[in-house]
C-alpha cells in the first residue's frame, strides 16, 4: 500500500514537472530516504529463478533455503551497517552463496555436457562504472572474487577460460580441483538431461536446466552502489557457452546515478535485451522509478521475446525492486528495520 | 550543409512535437528517405580507429586502405542493391575485411602475449534482436561466419575458446591452422610491446596496441537492420581477455526500431558504457537522432571515462553516423548515389 501511494505521488510529480529533460533528481524527491535526508543502506540478493513451487519443495529444504538466504543477508547487512562499502558487501554475500551447495554457483554449480563445472561471475562499481568479470573458470573457488580481481588489478573487464584461471592463481585467490564443485544433485540433473536427449535423438530444451544464479546489489552509507552475479550457467551447456552473468550490461550493472542490478534467468534473452543496463537507461532517460523500469523489463520486454527470469535491484535511495516472471525466485532484501526473505510467487 | 539543414529541421520539429512520449516516428518525419517514401538502403563500415595520421602513412599504404574499403563497400552495396538482406551484406563485407591483412581481424590479427591469434566476432539481427558471437576462437578462418552460425544454429548467444572452435567445425565452416593469421607486421608489433615491457619491468600501456577492428552496419530494402564486428583484439592481450567486439550491447547492436551499430576502440570502456546499445536507448527513450545519440557517446560519454575509439552506424531511415574521438578511423558508407571512404580526421 505504501509503495502504491509512493508510486501515485511519483506519477503526479512527473505530471507536474512536465517535459523537463531526464533528471534522476525528480525521482529522489519521492522516496522516503531522500525526504528524511538520513543516509540509508540497502541490500538485495537472489539465488536464482525458475519453476520453484511449494509442491516441488519439502518443508526441510524450504527451511534450508530461507536460512541460507537470511545468513547471506546477515553478512552483507552487517558490512553495510558497520559503514563498509557496497562492493565489500556484494562480494561477501555472494561468496557465502557460492559456498552453499544449494545454489548454482561455486560448489553446487551445474555440469556442462562434458561433466565439468565452468563458472561465470561479474561485478560492477557504481562509483565509476568500473567492472570485472570471468567466464568459464574451472578451478577458482569463488568466482566473484576473481571478477573483483579483474576489475581492481587488471586493465581488462572480461577474462575467460584457462586464462582467467591463470590470472586468479597469480592473484593468489583460493583454487580448488574442478571436482570440488561436485554435488550429487547436479550430477543427477545432468544425467537426466543427457538421457532425455538420447531418447529424443538431439538437444532438447529441458525446463529449469537454464536457471540458477546468485546475485547481490547493495547501497552503502556513502551512497555508493555495487552489483555482482555468479553462476554455474546452464546444465548440459556446450562449446564453452557463456551466459549473461559475466556480461556487463546484460546480467549485472551498477551506476551511482541510478541503480545496481543483478539478473537471473535464461541468459541469452538477457544478453539480447541488455536487461541490467536497460533498467538504468529507462531510469535516467525516461525518468522512471526503479520499480517501473525493472518491472517493464521483466513483465513486458522479456516475455515479448520469450525470456524468463527475474532480477533484484537497489536504487540510489535504497528502494528495492525484485520482479520475476517465473513461478518462484529465491530472493530477499534488508534495510534498517526491514527484512524480507521469499521464495514463491505469492509471497 | 545538407546534414546541417536536416538537423536544424529535426530540432525544430522536436520543438513542435514538444514533450510527447518517446516515439521514433518523430524522427522519421525528418529524414529524406521517409519523406520520399521510397525504400532506401545504406551500408557503413569501419576498419578500426587509432593514431592514424598522414605523417604515419605512405601514399601507397593509404591507397591500399582506400581501395580495400571501397572493395568491401562494393560487396555489401551490391548485395543490398540486388535486394539481399542486411545480414548477408554485413557478413560478406566483414568477411572481405577479415581476408585482408591490412586490418586487425581474420588474417592480419594482432598477437596475444603468448604469440597466438585469438579472434572475437559478433552479429545482430535488427528484426528480432537475435544475436550470435564467438570469443577467442583460434582456427576459424572467418569469425563473423561463426558468429552468424551461433545466432542461427544454436540456442546460445556467446561461445568461447576451443568450444567455439569445435562448434565452428561441426557447422562445416572453413578452419585454418592458427599460423594462417600470421603477418610480419603484427608479429613485429608484439615484439615491440614485449621489449618495451621488459625495459619497464611490467605491463605498459602501449599506444594503439588496443585498436583495430572491422565492423559493418546495414539497412536493406526491406527495412531490416543488421550489424557485425570482428577483431583480433589487443596486441599482447593475456588471460584469454575478451574485449567489446563479441559483447552484444557493447561492441555491436541492431534494432529495427532504431539503428544498427558497430564499435571500435579501447574495448573495456565500450563494455562499461554499453556503448552500442546506449545509442539505441538514447534514440528510443530520448527521441534523439542517430547523429545526436552516437555523437554523445563518442564525444561526451567515452572521453569522460577515458575511452577512445569510434563507431559506425545506420538508422532505420538510412541515415549514417560515423563519429570517432581518435586521430583517424578507417571508415566509409554507401547509399544510392552516395559513396564516402575516409581515413583521417579532417576528411
Amino acid at each position: 500500500m505504501f509503495r502504491f501511494t509512493t508510486s501515485l505521488l511519483f506519477t503526479f510529480t512527473l505530471f507536474l514537472v512536465g517535459c523537463q529533460p531526464a533528471n534522476p533528481e525528480n525521482v529522489s524527491e519521492n522516496t522516503p530516504e531522500q525526504e528524511s535526508g538520513t543516509p540509508a543502506y540497502a541490500i538485495a540478493l537472489h539465488g536464482g529463478a525458475g519453476t520453484i513451487t511449494r509442491d516441488r519443495m519439502t518443508p526441510e529444504l524450504e527451511t534450508e533455503y530461507r536460512t541460507m538466504l537470511n545468513a547471506a543477508l546477515d553478512i552483507g547487512e552487517g558490512i553495510l551497517q558497520a559503514g563498509g562499502s557496497s562492493l565489500d558487501a556484494v562480494v561477501a554475500t555472494i561468496e557465502h552463496l557460492e559456498n552453499s551447495p544449494l545454489f548454482n554457483a561455486g560448489i553446487g554449480a551445474v555440469f556442462t555436457h562434458d561433466g565439468r563445472n565452468e563458472l561465470d561471475a561479474s561485478i560492477m562499481d557504481g562509483r565509476d562504472r568500473n567492472a570485472g568479470a570471468v567466464g568459464g573458470v574451472s578451478i577458482v573457488k569463488n568466482p566473484i572474487k576473481a571478477a573483483r580481481a579483474v576489475m581492481e588489478n587488471s586493465p581488462h573487464v572480461l577474462l575467460t577460460g584457462i586464462g582467467a584461471d591463470g590470472f586468479a592463481i597469480l592473484q593468489g585467490l583460493d583454487t580448488v580441483p574442478n571436482t570440488y564443485f561436485f554435488t550429487q544433485k547436479r550430477w543427477d540433473g545432468l544425467q537426466e538431461v543427457l538421457e532425455a536427449e538420447e531418447k529424443s535423438l538431439g538437444a532438447i530444451d529441458f525446463p529449469d536446466s537454464k536457471y540458477g544464479t546468485v546475485g547481490c546489489a547493495a547501497l552503502d552509507l556513502n551512497g555508493n552502489l555495487a552489483a555482482g552475479t555468479s553462476t554455474g550457467g546452464m546444465t548440459n551447456k556446450r562449446y564453452n557457452r557463456i551466459g549473461d552473468s559475466p556480461i556487463i550490461g546484460a546480467g549485472t550493472y551498477a551506476d551511482n546515478k541510478a541503480a545496481a542490478i543483478s539478473c537471473t534467468g535464461h541468459g541469452e534473452y538477457f544478453i539480447r535485451n541488455v536487461v541490467a543496463y536497460d533498467v538504468v537507461a529507462r531510469m535516467l532517460y525516461q525518468n522512471k522509478s526503479l520499480q517501473e523500469a525493472a518491472g517493464e523489463l521483466v513483465y513486458e520486454v522479456l516475455p515479448a521475446s520469450g525470456g524468463t527470469g527475474g532480477l533484484i535491484s537497489v536504487d540510489r535511495f535504497g528502494n528495492v525492486a525484485m520482479p520475476f516472471n517465473t513461478e518462484g525466485m529465491y530472493r530477499g532484501y534488508a534495510k534498517a528495520g526491514e527484512r524480507v526473505v521469499a521464495i514463491f510467487k505469492d509471497e
